[in-house]
């Protein structure tokens, strides 16, 4: 089968396409074609796959060539991150929301052509959550929980998610999207997410580096590791539709932690002088931003998907140590 | 002050410039000029009025014009209806989800010159809301109930909610979703919508003709009369943003009926006779798509506003036949 990921040279989809190589099937099927589409060429080591091509490029010029190219399954995972879209509203909606409906556009051409509708993976956002102070969220969000997205980003990825519940609806997706949860630890450098500072805390201690954090030691946060979010996507496209359960987005699983208790787990890890890097500096909008996202979920869903949270954040702390040793420059106690 | 209504030409659009030209005014403040833009002419009488202006043709190329024109107040009505929009995917991302997104950047396009921004109503409807098999609605919708959309149509207001809440938490506009519920009685011919069928069974029997009635009379609807839903957009676009209660769609006031109780009105009004004329001959498409809608609601934020949903049936019918007498043909018992 041949798949595709958007945003496959971000850190995300680099990883997602480690993984898809290693597993060499979905659903039983071979993977015999990875495409990788971004703004910049994949990894070195993913180039080296022969089963591998790059398209590299603005995704909106591309879409029509990708969807006369015809997948089996894609993952759409190419955006503008949060703090990107707050600055400059023309490129979230460019970069987000056209881009997105032109690719569905693209993908329906190909379908209504008589092409089986591919899986279509959504990678949707914590972030589609947000207080409006007139109708604050609940203590814990469910299944059924109405969004009411505080920012740009927010807005885009929940337009996005209708499009792909029509788009399935009608027949010429098959689409799924799963709401992805702030992604912790994320190596290399910062994003420009709002978010962003959630990996920064640990990942700029562990290399010896300070680290500013923008927000409240208490502030609790709904997180996922790289490796429990790539599950998510993966289980999510090679679910059943009935398995899914309706049209509409799955939160994926979320460890609920507070700040400190991250601090806490990089101090089991990397002792006090690691957590002595990292400095307050409240900043009001990234606290409004982050703040409103909700930190707390429950999902019967997901539990149905077999999908379930990461136990606890040490664990979290470990497997960005054991992924990317060459970015532990500290001496560690584990 | 200078108001738009686009769909100004149209029945609601029509009958909401008649309404605010006999009040000469919106928050105290004169109105000198109010444009409809539609694809069609506005109706006679209101061109009559030296106050009317009349931009006629495909909204989507008019956007920016009218954006560049500059107004104090926008009530955005314009829309494909929802019977269309299924037969017609393109049709309805362009009428629905293309035009409301220019006409947007249009009108912040202004803003962004200077101008103050523009109070604008966005005439959603209670189509967004449909019942996924996965995620049944609840037997009353309340807020802050999750509309999972089950038409283009409702996908695409449910869409334009969110650019609306955004456009206005961005400043560019200040925006307010009201979400009609289906209109009854409508005078005239039956305009494409799943619905019509909900004016058409009181309409067509006072004009001596026969009607078919595609839905069980035990279905239960959600209705308001054209006087209460335009009751409903005024209210709306007068209400201060503190009022209004955040950036969430609201949903406008619903009388809960069934069919039967529908054709019970008529014969109070009209004899059994008028009833006899309606037939009943399934059609599980529409059924379908109009029995997903909710039939019940409660709301918190409109009752804060003062609307109230109009009182029975009965006197909808006679509300009816008091604005159309030329279209009742048949002797009455009242």
């Amino acid at each position: 089968m041949k798949l595709l990921i958007t945003g496959g040279a971000g850190f995300l989809g680099a990883r997602l396409a480690r993984t898809l190589l290693a597993r060499g099937q979905l659903n039983g099927r071979k993977v015999n074609t990875l495409v990788l589409a971004d703004l910049f060429p994949p990894p070195a080591d993913l180039m080296a796959d022969a089963r591998v091509q790059a398209r590299t490029g603005a995704l909106l010029d591309q879409c029509a060539a990708l969807g006369a190219e015809g997948f089996d399954g894609v993952f759409h995972l190419a955006s503008a991150v949060s703090a990107e879209c707050e600055l400059d509203f023309e490129l979230g909606l460019r970069s987000n929301l056209d881009t997105t409906r032109a690719l569905l556009d693209a993908l329906r051409a190909h379908t209504q052509q008589g092409a089986a509708a591919p899986r279509f993976v959504f990678a949707s956002s914590v972030a589609v959550f947000g207080s409006d102070p007139a109708l604050p969220l609940p203590a814990v969000v469910q299944d059924d929980t109405l969004p009411t997205p505080q920012s740009s980003y927010g807005v885009h990825k929940f337009i996005c998610e209708q499009l792909v519940s029509d788009y399935t609806r009608k027949g010429f997706i098959d689409g799924r999207t799963a709401r992805l949860m702030t992604v912790s630890v994320r190596p290399g450098r910062p994003n420009g997410a709002a978010s962003g500072f959630l990996s920064g805390i640990i990942r700029e201690p562990l290399a010896g580096l300070d680290a500013v954090c923008p927000v409240a030691p208490e502030t609790r946060i709904a997180l996922a590791s790289p490796a429990r979010t790539i599950e998510g996507l993966i289980a999510v496209i090679e679910a059943s539709r009935e398995d899914f359960g309706g049209r509409t987005a799955l939160n994926l699983p979320a460890l609920t932690v507070s700040v400190q208790q991250m601090l806490d787990a990089l101090a089991a890890v990397a002792g006090p002088e690691a957590v002595a890097r990292v400095r307050f500096e409240p900043d009001a909008g990234v606290a409004r931003m982050v703040g409103g996202w909700p930190a707390r979920f429950e999902s019967a869903r997901r539990e149905r998907l077999g999908l379930r949270p990461d136990t606890d954040f040490k664990s979290i702390v470990l497997q960005y140590v054991q992924d990317n040793p060459a970015a532990v420059t500290i001496p560690l106690r584990v």
